[in-house]
């Protein structure tokens, strides 16, 4: 006959803390490693999944492409796990503008439409090629790259972040969308003064 | 008259050898961080596309689902970068069986289907829930989970993992598909003795 | 004559604010990277020093084995160093059963009796050997492992950890001592449904 | 009567491999983590001092301003130690252009001159400032800044940074001094197509 | 006729919580990463600069160099950016006394004097040298290392550390400037007990 | 009937090289990130096994304390895993003399004796207590610490580090056990002309 012992792993050890993850609690301090924890108990499996990419983001805009991001911000559960993602779609002629990530290396998945892709390295040298559904590319750590939907339809990729909370940083957005002084910029680049008082006109800078 | 004055930028700064990436060099020396590096002058934008995830993987196997890896050694120029994706398709009621990424995190991306997906933390509570198109869950490290197609189609989902080179760690097939000993399994699990000599027939084991 | 000049370093620069150590405040928030530092004047040499471990675990448990932690949470001294030590007490026929540390590496130092240990690869492959007193035994991050004492008399084992509070996670305990549902057991493992049936039983789960 | 003994640390402990330093081997294979490292029986105090900052870079060039790096190529002492340091020299007028470290965060120490300073945060703030002798700035990592000597003399100022050979990457190089197309140009920033002409011309880029 | 947009790059995608920096408040909780951070609307290019580095610090005391750190407590900026820098200051004959960094690599430039520089490996070998204007030395994490004034008049010089909060840590004032027994610093160092009695005199020790 | 079907978990994902371990191989460039990897169907169990501790080391030597190390040349299954174990014998009267590990923070297992054991902060406080069998201490990275058997018998204790190669540094063999000049000692610490000269004697130092 087959005893039945009741019994559950909590008699193997004395009890301790373990730190499985860091469910990021948006509303506490917050460090240079991410959020503060969730208490554990206060955790759920919601924590855990996110569905904010289920739908196309509104490329309605100067480049016909969004992205959507999963990063700790709205998806707390990749606090402190050093990963994200992000859903990117396009448009017909949709640009993904020439950004980098301060912080992160992406990588990118095309699920749907034909891309193409590049990177520039700090040698200068371009790195350019088409992308098919299916296909993957990696853009490493803080280097310019960009994406130009250049089928037929719209487009659709996701891509991955080794960060929970990266930055996605577009340089013409940086240089002329904000007070940044016509001055400076020519002092710091070798744009024109036109140039540069359009590009402001059309981003939204002023100086 | 606009005098044109031929420039690069190497006139800015003694040469020096930026490390922008670190394309891993597959017939050199392995180290704890990866591969060696491919010389900067032999790397081309091949090693940074991968495309290999274009098909969907044969899903002819006990488990119908077929993990396809994009990870260092399949796509150097991940190497050093701490990233990688993989493709997972899954036949009607296909199954991720329980497994483990001893040294990664990863976040599953639902591109088509519907899933049933859940981990367990070591305290031993159960994190399961159903995850549609365009549904995104975090695995967090080194946790078992699995993953079950509950649609009436094949499925398929992309993953990445914070690693070039993630392992991926089949409980089931570490315990039974190899000469470990049935005493041993006897003594360290809690599987009786018949159920661990089936389970090595099933999946190849010896002894 | 000798002049005696009174000095003391902090007239060496000006005033700063070291961080040699992170002491866990246990009732402060926690982050990815540990609990928040006690103030350093309210920091003894207490804080550094556990007693803990010199007593034996209770073994009379299933398993016959007790691990008695020294983590952070026992030991908040170890707060952000990234290394943790345990006791392992094994009565007679002890088993440390299958099990991993998801984020950490193990080293054990056997200080008394002879253990059967072993761990097994994400290639399936098992390395097995048996260990006696004095002798040091690595487990990779992640890595199934497990310990039997195979000698006539109590065993005592000493561990070490790459976390300041890692998890030990047991597969049968996380299998079989929940709610998780018998149905996805069957469905993502190649146990049957006696078998898992029986073992919710043995180890007190649902479902 | 004092008792001489000869005596070495040696004896205190079996022999063993410190490894203090990695000095980089330049010759030998590198990795993700730097270079291999030089035979320790080979390393020199020379292999720790670098005297290539001792002279102001040669500033004839169209921003009039010259980085003379101490990175691990130039100065192997520094491979796997995760820091640096260049010498920054300025011209009257002289402008150090906007660019990025993709892999480092910046400190900027100024020794002589009066500089103008700034960097763009993600969300596309300007942090400008002021920088007199003696004054301190932080450009966090991958973020663009840029420099201009506003005095009426030549300027110097050393920088460190949080890698051993951190990436330079200026913009405008990267865009305009390769063969990157003209039509991608177009299409990725907001700059128009006579714009880009002429920088192409004045940096020497084609296409 | 030109049209003109209005248009920002909140446009481009839904809004999220980037971490460009995380410059220290110092009144919130720390952890081992560093400070908590303040509310980015709160940060001013105020929190990049640090202008306590201008002046000379004073050299009146017995070994005639002081170190002025702009490290995370006196400049936030730098919080979680592992990195932080130092003026040291020489009168003439000045000495910077044997000490260590136990968490970080130093990087010294020499702006002004003539300097003898050295560490000490952990094999007990001496790397030694002298350094003149704009020589750079490495002193690798946790070697004790020394700087004199060699010169004729007083000396100037910048460091650099891996990490935003380092430890000074002077052998001599570890030993003798605090409560430490005469009896335990006989039996843990070679030094003889009327060495020991007049260091403590000199640096202000007890027992 | 049951069918038997042979299977292996490689049926379930394409080949592709998981990295759960990078045994050292010893003979092959060394990184900054330790030993290149022997090839993974080289490794057996005796690399992840290490004896070389189970017997006491000779302790016939000024301090009456040996320290035998598990360190990665001794025990290359610890490559690339950031952890170490040592063995600490001390003799009656035995003295682990002052010393750091520059780039390790140690964890201390008392196994048999009293130890009166301590270290100094940064701050140079103090921290000092006894321990006894099964008392653990930890030893923040890069301070000063000591242990004294102040037992009747020879005590033992078992260490661990957070690093696979980690430096023992001993202050007075770094300053005395070598040809460094007694003029920069003299100079660079607080020490007098005839104690630097008397330790070099003892020590075996020259200059």
């Amino acid at each position: 006959m087959f005893l039945v012992i009741i019994f559950t792993s909590s008699f193997l050890f004395s009890s301790y803390n373990a730190l499985d993850f860091c469910v990021g609690d948006l509303s506490a301090p917050q460090g240079p490693a991410g959020y503060s924890c969730k208490k554990t108990e206060e955790v759920t499996v919601k924590d855990f999944v996110f569905s904010g990419l289920r739908v196309a983001g509104n490329t309605s805009n100067l480049s016909k492409v969004t992205i959507t991001p999963a990063f700790s911000t709205q998806f707390p559960g990749l606090n402190g796990l050093g990963i994200s993602v992000a859903r990117v779609d396009f448009s017909v002629d949709g640009r993904g503008l020439m950004h980098t990530h301060p912080e992160a290396t992406e990588v990118l998945i095309v699920i749907q439409g034909t891309l193409c892709a590049g990177f520039i390295s700090s040698t200068n040298k371009v790195y350019l090629t088409s992308l098919h559904e299916g296909d993957v590319m990696v853009f490493p750590q803080g280097l310019m790259h960009f994406l130009i939907n250049v089928g037929n339809s719209s487009a659709l990729a996701f891509t991955s972040y080794t960060s929970a909370s990266p930055s996605i940083y577009f340089m013409d957005y940086a240089w002329f969308a904000n007070d940044m002084s016509t001055y400076i910029l020519q002092k710091t680049t070798f744009f024109d003064h036109d140039q540069i008082k359009r590009l402001k006109r059309v981003l939204g800078g002023t100086n």
